[in-house]
């Protein structure tokens, strides 16, 4: 162990670890969730970004000595590389609006590049986490541009992951385009149409929140690094706030901009609720196909058959043969997950006051969670469900055949009143509905051939009314 | 109009209106949802059994001449009667914590009890909203009283349409105890049960909340009123508090007691969170029973069909012979909205600060909303749909038979490994298991009949193992 | 009363009721929330708008005689000035995905147009509610396309109610742009800034909202008109789906597109989900500033102190001279009921099935109502409270003086060490920073002038270093 | 690598796992969160006390070997020991419903079992995870009696930690029993209490919630095993059930009973809604009390600063001297994330279908995380902030001195009247109420020095009324 010391005394900190003092008291103080901020990289990664980022601008402000400057950045490039991560410790929700993940960071790489300029760790009056790392700086301007930049590296991987979800269904759409089956209403028998046209329906649908995606993700390309403390900027060059964004830009190849009204932005988190808003209704999408995908492959026997899923693993210890629907099983619940991830979000930001939001942590947890869970579930429902789906075809146009709702089509010819007379009927004697027309002598086989056609019964056409609509 | 006077000044009244000048500012305050306090009438009942309590016991202390009280009394016993509830007219969402509530109760029945002594309304030196009909009392005590002694006299029409709908539920349970149908895990087909269980299993869960209810209900038993301000009572006679809360007792025909800790009591929402949170308890319970009810009732011809619903309503503009299941879809909304609601409680409940919550307004408004809707919904159910329920029942019967769960039955008698092999072989050609079993002379036709008896497959039974079980 | 008749039979409906059967039985069957269709007159109008549409189209395909479309469009012109209102009297929450209200609108109109004819009510066979006026229609494309409309005539109130927000507060920040004060995070004094910056701030990001809102507002733009039953466009003209669009472009005013996925766009709900998320980013921020206000404003003579909201209506009963800040605590509420609503309205969309949501009854309502009283609080707030906003800035300025949070000011000129020590100091003895500064001869009068002037502390400025800064 | 073999084929398992080849599916398959089963210990050793206890039911049925039973038995004494948790690899959030789950269990405790018996892993010819582990089984048993069970042996950490804050508060009550201060309403001066009444009203509602805690829980210890797949008790002896649950009650220590409905106790999630929603009670309350402990708090010099919280750890890298309420902070992010969790565990039991509810594991994930989080920030709220909290009692006495809400206690004294008007000079003056009655003459030294005495102001006391009181 080695003794380091702050505003609150001394405290013996492992001999070995490159974090220090600050860290040592938060891993004291929030042993909470067990779930360390390692957990996710990219934002250990965009932590170090910015450290770099402000190490280079202070350089150039004449406020960092050249050699310092280089070993804080060669730190950061190592961490960005992926080293070192198993010494951000901290707890992922933390009290102190995220300032033990600023020190967390500070101190690693203050540590770090003491080793690299031939230091041994703790000697901090060669180079210090505060007055050199953290230099201009204020956990309330590193801590929100980090976890900003953190998504911004991070949700290729969910938009990447929701294309290729997109094209597997639309390629799906394309192979049971031929598919007669019955549109359902309410759970009711409605009208026909191809199963194709409901894949179809469900890549359109997917593809729309890519476009969303791409749209709010926009949002956290404004930073409000430089703001310091509050948004006034107090204790920072003039010059500085531009030239940090400017290196950060650079360093993570993201185009960012700085916030025109710092002061709202160190408080404002809106674009935080704004996101996860999106996660949200991605959420609800995504467990309304799974929903559908579960129903329409219910069975094998005695449910509707429509489809099946690739079997992924025994359904049961107890039941012989029998295969669940796993895949969509547990994109439903990371969609519940999401939504409630959502809750958490929205609860702490409405409790932000003043200057700050000090619950940007649970923040930044919930959503760095709700991006993986949604993005890895996502994946899985692409390569381990929907591109192995098969259709029932036969069973999907006997359906069709014996339905009622086919009755609809004959709407427009037969008139609304014999329809309603024959569906009553059909449904009273199960018969067909084909077989009372063609008994009644209403139309002939040739007639319902035409009107019956897959191809005629799926879009708009124009007929000859004989009777009224309605 | 009248002109009447406050702390800000002069304000027009409507000379007809038996509210004064804090109801009229209150209404220009808060125009926000157009659902004046009038719409619930418990709770205007409930604020009128407080006021007389008050009134009752300030008389008995001495603090209230008795001409007073009486004529007070008598306004709140026509109140209570259901008078003049349309002269409750503040908006159901209002800033102040419930004062401008208060006050229109003090008003009304101030103005009304005026009349009953012969004097017109507003000559407020003769009998005063806030001297004599508020005397001893602070909205904070108040208030959250009649909120509680209003969800008192509500409760009841709830317990009562649960009780209704487990009546109905079981005696369903009972009707189709003969009915064998396939039990579905995970939608897809799993063992045999019969539809009465099902049935049966619904009236299980709902009267366990009924349970539920009756025991948390006791939670509003414990008022604050006496505590006025921030529950020190300041102001009062010692007495006071224990002699307003058995006067409304008394009147109310509820036992009620006072909170033993009145500083605790005044701010605390606790019980309005634990009651919604029933509230949503049960919502969850009965939308999975609609769910349920809406995916068996699937069809006619291309869904599970196990069950009919019956027909409300037309289905369909556009689809002849369409009913769709009306009456579960509004129940489903219905919990939805209480889901929903219980949110709002809780954001409200959260945000109360040091001595009071300020929010209560907006709690008391979706809590009565809650109760109201799912009383309703509840009643709907039952009526409209549960009691009309047919059953499929030769449907049902074949399902099972053709069912490649009912293998499962067979897994001790032929063996894991061979229950599995016919499972696979049923799947993949279409035959029947029991078709199978026959053909590969695995057991005779009087074996199978023994075991797939409905009354051997739908419970425990001892067997001679012939083979290891999984 | 006169008798009419559907599907399931005779059903008397009052003689001088517009509407029909088929909204009879649904007032029977959904009495819930006693909050009728008539609550949201937007609504309405874009009904009639959309049923106006229609007869139009139908017209020019040729399927309408020109009598009945003039009648059914005159009828439906009457309802759009605000006519028959009161005849919409469906229930908000109703099951059938709609049914009801899109069958009240067709048995208004259809009875209007019949005595606009000089015939009488219900007499179907001149004009009928489902032959004419729903002609080549179905609830399914109707009621989305209706509520989106009624969206759309109603979200300029909101966007008009958020900018007069916005420059009220820029005003006040303009007005206090000289007034010094202490900024805090996580409650605890931070460094100055003025009372202008802050309410800057929250113009800044109520203005900021304003943008999100018309961004999303187009996602309404694109309707599924013409999609009929499920999307396929089953017994409509090929030409019908971009005519009746077309048409109802002109009717609204508004400019509205097909969607080009009529199958996906039948049962999405996914722009309702946005919306709602908007409305709830909007209440987060808007509470985050109430809440603000409410601390700014409190004592008079206990709490913070910094400004005075306008007094709207006495604060108590029992405390002589308190006044609230109901205005804030209304606003609060509202955001918390919004934030509810949108829980509801996610729970509805996640729950939707295969080729429609039969729940956006409950969806409708939620948006309906957060738009409303959305729209409400934010005006409330700007007249009633925003406005009247006044400063206390002596004492604004003594907060600033005494606090030891300057002491950050002159950290870059008497170095971290100092600052500390000083800080601590002041803090254990009671005493002021500047005081301390002196009396150590660490800086002059002058210097203490020059730093500590409003206009260097609450912005970045360029300083010599004379220690390391942390 | 050893490779095992399914009912999908063969996989490679590696050497050295105790899990077989349905956990190495499964990995494949969830790969969600990261977070494995192994993140909860409870959990990992229910599990194991119900497979200890199906095999002594099983073996006293005949249906096991006593010497299969033995090896199980011991296997399953390990894992209750703590030893091989770290072969419990499955993602926290699977499809499935648990089977994985279960699965993971029977295998680590075959192949453990098999080596006690000097076997090698995978030989389950000898002793087979389905066949033996699992016997007289279903997931859909096991699995939620698991769960139940592991919160039944954790809760008692909860209401421990509960109970300990109880008693600090309390405590702090007694210790503040003689500091006078201002009580606040709506963030406005009300009428004065002791600090002491406010950490008691505290304290009780923390003390209110372990009544609730031990209440519900109770609804865990009827537990469903022996329901095999949906409650008939399919393949198991009739005597089986009762045996199972007795054995369990045995190994566990804790009292348990079986479900008298089993078909609704297998699809039924009800008491997991009931115990997330009693977590979210919780965490409401603590959560208001944590942001009033930051309101007391707030300053040093420009707050309320009525109490000061032990410091834990520097506030800030940019502000000397700063500290921050990061206990207080950490546990209201607490809060946020238990009602988060609550609604996605609404969102699963709502989507339950059928027979079984398939979303059990993130129902399951969320409480238990719940239960932890909100366990650990109880205790991290006595230890690190409540037992540290001083008062600073001149400051809170001269704010009540100062108050104008003193003038509330005069009311009776003077009367309203009087009261009101010295109430508004004071407020328009700055000057202070005491100053102006005695300048009034309206009532003497002595007469105050009666009336303000903390004990006369703080409860109810009998007087003389002047005047009519409002």
């Amino acid at each position: 162990m080695r003794i380091e010391h702050d505003l609150l005394g001394d405290l013996a900190v492992p001999a070995d670890a490159y974090y220090g003092v600050q860290t040592a008291r938060a891993l004291d103080n929030f042993r909470i969730t067990g779930i360390p901020l390692a957990h996710f990289p990219n934002f250990i990664k965009a932590l170090a970004m910015v450290k770099q980022a402000a190490a280079r601008a202070n350089r150039k402000l004449g406020n960092l000595p050249a050699s310092l400057e280089q070993a804080i950045s060669s730190a950061c490039d190592e961490i960005i590389a992926g080293q070192w991560h198993e010494h951000f410790v901290v707890d992922m929700i933390q009290g102190g609006a995220g300032t033990s993940t600023n020190m967390n960071a500070n101190e690693v790489i203050a540590n770090r590049a003491l080793e690299l300029l031939g230091h041994g760790r703790g000697e901090s009056d060669k180079l210090h986490p505060n007055n050199h790392v953290n230099l201009s700086q204020s956990t309330n301007d590193v801590y929100p541009t980090a976890v900003r930049l953190g998504i911004l590296i991070s949700y290729a991987d969910l938009t990447s992951a929701m294309d290729a979800l997109c094209a597997a269904l639309r390629a799906k759409g394309e192979e049971f385009a031929h598919v007669i089956k019955m549109g359902r209403t309410q759970l009711q028998d409605a009208v026909p149409m191809t199963l194709g046209q409901e894949f179809i329906g469900f890549a359109t649908t997917v593809g729309e929140d890519v476009e969303r995606v791409h749209e709010l993700v926009r949002l956290f390309r404004e930073v409000n690094l430089g703001a310091t403390a509050i948004g006034t900027g107090i204790n920072t060059d003039p010059d500085y706030a531009a030239l940090v964004v400017a290196e950060l830009s650079e360093i993570s190849g993201e185009s960012l901009t700085l916030a025109t009204d710092l002061i709202e932005a160190t408080s404002d988190t809106g674009a935080f609720v704004t996101f996860s808003s999106v996660l949200k209704r991605i959420a609800v999408k995504i467990s309304k196909i799974c929903n559908d995908l579960r129903l329409l492959s219910s069975g094998p026997r005695t449910g509707f058959g429509e489809i099946n899923l690739p079997a992924r693993q025994p359904g049961s210890s107890i039941m012989p043969g029998k295969v669940n629907p796993v895949i969509p099983e547990v994109v439903n619940q990371v969609a519940y997950q999401v939504i409630g991830n959502d809750l958490t979000v929205t609860l702490a930001a409405e409790s932000g006051q003043l200057q700050l939001n000090a619950f940007e942590p649970v923040i930044t947890f919930n959503i760095l969670q709700s991006l993986r869970i949604m993005t890895r579930a996502m994946e899985v429902l692409t390569e381990r469900c929907i591109v192995g789906i098969t259709a029932n075809e036969a069973h999907c146009r006997s359906l069709v055949t014996n339905s009622i709702g086919i009755v609809t089509a004959l709407n427009p010819y037969i008139g609304y009143q014999n329809a309603t007379r024959i569906a009553k009927k059909a449904l009273e004697n199960g018969r067909g509905v084909t077989e009372l027309v063609l008994e009644e002598g209403l139309l002939t086989v040739a007639d319902l051939d035409d009107i019956l056609a897959p191809e005629h019964m799926t879009r708009p056409r124009r007929f000859e009314r004989r009777d009224s609509q309605g």
